[in-house]
């Protein structure tokens, strides 16, 4: 199932729906909660449905089922096209935990061999920076000349815990989303901490959706590429993540306690504007896609 | 006014309250607020009490006005030594945002003078790392062995904002309040990005209370004091800050929008444990005390 925090006018607030395979409507949960089984618990965010565990997962499928045998299932259907999708999880519990260079080669892209981490460098961008899919990345003008993009998988956390073992940790994760790192390269250096130049307002695009963890049967052999104005600038595959999910979870949670909804990004492939020389920062008007197999493409634009 | 989470039984949920200028009693706020006019708005928690902003200051001192009027003040009132102290605020919207090396004396015990940091490093510490007054610091004893402490003046900031000026600062500034940053030096040596090592459950002790602006005249000359088993480690005054309050605010939401409620720790002076030659880590029953001038003493000790 792929989760969708959507509306479908600008005045209404976001809803929680479930897109259909190819992607063309989006199940009303609310309206299937509603038509078949009044009463009962009802999540009104995505961050509710994760506490909720796979005890939503049921009760999700049992809804659809329904709205399946309705002689006109159109009406719990919203056109995806016409739908204005938010960001999935809008207030994650905690900041946005991000892995650096966890890649290889984009470690390489970025400075020499001895930029390859041999432990897990961790960072964070804060909630305010959570824009969703169609959303204006605002350029900062006189903040930054150096823009740019990172595509990355997310992991979202369903069932928290401290202490979980590489064996039991993707047991852990409720789905995976798709986020854009867009990161001010100027700001990062000149604060040393890479926080400031991670969290400026609107530099976390995230979804367009969560993609429940039943359907990727394996999240280290995923395609992963990001495309800006349509050239391909990222193009590599999860396999290659110097450090996998299950360690990434397995060393987080040493000593530290993970909660449902938490999101952890899993780092970007080589191909950074940074990478290339001279550089390739965004620029105003610029369309940047990230699109990982299995889970759907993250499109945003540079405001004007 | 000291504004201060509270309980007077293990079994309770804390309430809010407001500690006498003696610290002797603390002031019942729902009691009051109950006793003095129920029905109107009362905040359960001091993230609601700082959203509702200049109103609120209002409203309790009216509230204690009223308390101070009745016949028999003290039964609005509990006993400060007997009272259970909670972490001010248990939640705050997002990580607590922490100012590495500002003082010049810490950055050379850590390193040299290419140490001293000519623009602001940012890092951040997890809400599910915050303790409350006398809590216990778990030692984490299998993934450390060199625990540290690091006493910091902490800013709440009470009205939101972005891009805020200098000038302007300190007026979005709800109060102060004391941090001790408790820090794993191998982790945090190790892992690069400070974040793990500063991230782990119990590393942030937190309190005792929230000292309301007002109450402060000068933050820019505060004496800042921590005892480990007594004896006096770091003893500094915040004058030594190499970024004083309104410039972190007015650097950190530069693009960055603060919220209500946001946690700034300003960093540590020299003392800390790694600063010793050879260096004083805490151990198991250890004693931390962090005093600060006009706020109180944050008191924890490490688990055994």
């Amino acid at each position: 199932m792929k989760f969708v925090s959507y509306k479908m006018e600008e005045k209404q607030s976001f809803s929680l729906g479930v897109v259909s395979g190819d992607e063309t409507y989006i199940w009303d949960l609310k309206a299937l909660h509603h038509a078949s089984e009044k009463g009962t618990d009802y999540p009104e965010t995505m961050l509710q449905a994760i506490e909720k565990g796979e005890t939503f997962i049921k009760e999700v499928n049992k809804w659809i089922n329904f709205g399946k045998s309705c002689s006109d299932p159109s009406i719990y259907q919203e056109s995806a096209a016409e739908a204005i999708i938010g960001p999935p999880i809008p207030r994650p519990p905690k900041h946005i935990l991000c892995v650096g260079k966890n890649y290889r080669e984009h470690a390489l892209e970025l400075g020499t061999e001895a930029d390859i981490p041999t432990d897990i460098m961790m960072f964070t961008k804060p909630p305010t920076s959570i824009i969703g899919q169609g959303d204006a990345i605002d350029p900062h003008p006189s903040l930054t000349d150096a823009l740019d993009y990172e595509g990355e998988l997310a992991v979202v956390i369903g069932t928290g815990g401290r202490n979980i073992s590489r064996e039991d940790a993707l047991k852990h994760v409720f789905g995976y989303t798709i986020i854009n790192d867009v990161t001010a390269r100027d700001l990062q250096a000149r604060h040393k901490q890479f926080f400031i130049g991670k969290s400026l307002d609107t530099f976390c695009p995230m979804g367009p959706w969560v993609v429940h963890s039943s359907l990727i049967t394996d999240p280290h052999s995923l395609n992963i590429k990001t495309k800006v104005n349509g050239e391909i600038r990222q193009d590599s595959s999860t396999e290659h993540f110097i450090f996998p999910i299950d360690e990434i979870i397995s060393v987080l949670s040493k000593g530290m306690t993970l909660e449902p909804g938490d999101i952890i990004a899993t780092g970007t492939p080589a191909g950074v504007g940074k990478g290339f020389k001279p550089p390739k920062y965004l620029k105003p008007g610029d369309t940047i896609e990230v699109e990982i197999e299995g889970i759907g493409v993250l499109h945003n634009i540079v405001k004007e």
